[in-house]
């Protein structure tokens, strides 16, 4: 067992905490990674403050991670030490049902094992990535390509993702009209990789105030959503919409945007029921849909893809004795674009 | 224009009554059709009650319409006096737009004219099919195929165009889980159609009343939603859902029963809104969907289809003096399957 420094939630309403937390010893599959960034997700808050329920304290957040190897299992072959690598939402899945065999492990129906907060065995639970070191099996250990700078590298395992297999399943591309709701550490990555991939597109953000980043981003169009003019302009006009807004929206609203065939996919997760009519999914075929991160190949790709096309995030470098005002300041949309905390000082 | 005899609602909560009406002089490229049969769609039923807003008064009903041509205009090539012929929900779109250049008529952004209480003039508004004769431009006519009786084939011009149009834009077919919610009007004509294209099919009903005519219909499985085990034992189990029930269900409860990249297709329109959990779609990537009827093209095929396989709507054929009491009926689910009334006693 390693004995290493972290960063805890051990209550709902109390502050995260500096701790000395345990890592498995290495087993003959298994890397240890060095921790250099660890990027602060939403999920990351909503689980510390138990506001999605089923938090287990304490609980160690974290599933934007960004290290290198300092020591391989003696039947590792994928990684090696001093390799540049991540860790995403997920670390473990079952490896045969059918989400498994087709690269969906993010929807493994048997035994997906989250990065933090998942029951690993008797009152064991998964620890995440505000931590010095982790030991992941090799077979969810990314590789980050070179040119793709760590701290900025942190919040694709995440962020980026979950905006990447969206796209590429929803297929963004020349001649797709797609927008993003939201301009945060969701929607910043959006915007750049749906214009990477080639895609014409809008950003619908509730003011202007963030339109200058948008357009420099690759946003082709930048509306408010504050002006009711903006949904008559945009009438049937999307083929793909991704709400990356985790409150409650007029989904009506926003479905009366979207085209024939098109689709409104949630990855912002409110808390309460979205309510929408039946008459905005049936004029135009629409759907409303989910999608959860990406399978272990596909965030592969994506970081193949964003080290290519020079894509990273747009971060704001933090020290760990600073998560807890981190965390106040998302909760108030106040950070452009996403915080990493620097993993030497946890 | 010619004088003819109709079935009329007058207001919101009174009786169909005879009335005349009058049908166009034909245009050059119209066709007159004398009705044989005219089925009885739930729609018919909410809009003549007025139950979706929007009607005006009077309103003829009806847009399940089989009959023979008895004239046609000057410049009309696609069919004949004596044709055996189709009419369903809408008779003339812009023929310009995206969405018409593609087939998908019924999505047409411009000008789609429904087959009744669509305003085409000065307080002018189309009648629909519990009539004797209707006028319609000769693109907006199917051919009903021999072998295909006129009876059981006018509820597939609205019914099963409902069906078939989302079994095949959702890739229903051999290895694929297929479940119909619901074994009404649209449901029994669904069952018949997706176990005709291959699927494995499985009617999920409030209760077992109708198994043994399911199973006759081709469905596989047969399962009593009151009986809460039913969700358990089909977790994360279709490819494809379609609902045709129009009240409003607890939608996160069906939603767990969909495979990873599942929809479920809205096809009831329930007044109130749908509530689902962020969660339901994010799981194995969901979508909730809504479709509309189907193209031109697309409703000759589902005619040509059914009269290859010999599928018609089960029907149970009315005299016109007997519409109010068939519209109680099918609002409490008492007929098996669906309404036809014989258009010689209109």
């Amino acid at each position: 067992m390693l004995t290493v420094s972290a960063y805890a939630a051990t209550s709902a309403d109390g502050p995260l905490e500096k701790v000395g937390i345990e890592r498995r010893d290495l087993g003959p599959l298994d890397v240890l990674i060095e921790i250099k960034y660890s990027g602060i997700c939403h999920s990351d808050i909503h689980t510390a403050r138990n506001e999605w329920g089923g938090t287990h304290y304490p609980v160690v957040p974290g599933h934007e991670i960004a290290g290198v190897v300092t020591a391989v299992g003696s039947e590792v072959t994928r990684h090696r030490v001093g390799d540049r690598v991540g860790v995403g939402c997920f670390v473990d899945s079952c490896g045969a049902c059918g989400a498994c065999a087709s690269g969906d492990e993010q929807y493994c129906t048997k035994r997906v094992v989250q990065t933090y907060n998942s029951r690993i065995g008797d009152g064991e639970y998964t620890m995440g990535g505000y931590s010095t070191h982790i030991v992941v099996t090799e077979g969810f250990v990314l590789s980050i390509p070179d040119g793709l700078a760590l701290d900025v590298a942190a919040p694709l395992l995440c962020a980026g993702i979950t905006l990447y297999s969206p796209l590429r399943h929803w297929g963004a591309g020349p001649g797709k009209q797609v927008a993003i709701i939201g301009m945060g550490g969701l929607g910043h990555v959006g915007v750049k990789i749906a214009a990477a991939l080639g895609a014409e597109v809008t950003v619908l953000s509730q003011t202007l105030s963030k339109q200058d980043d948008g357009l420099r981003f690759g946003a082709h169009h930048y509306h408010a959503t504050s002006d009711p003019a903006t949904f008559k302009a945009l009438r049937s006009r999307f083929d793909l919409i991704l709400n990356t807004v985790s409150v409650n929206l007029d989904m009506d609203l926003y479905m009366s945007t979207l085209a024939v065939n098109g689709a409104l996919v949630e990855l912002g997760l409110p808390e309460k029921p979205i309510r929408v009519s039946g008459f905005s999914l049936a004029a135009n075929r629409r759907s409303l849909a989910g999608s959860m991160v990406g399978g272990i190949a596909e965030t592969q790709e994506m970081l193949n893809f964003c080290a290519e096309r020079g894509i990273g995030a747009e971060i704001e470098v933090i020290s760990a004795d600073r998560i807890n005002e981190a965390y106040d300041r998302v909760v108030r949309s106040d950070v452009r674009y996403r915080f990493v905390i620097d993993a030497g000082t946890f």
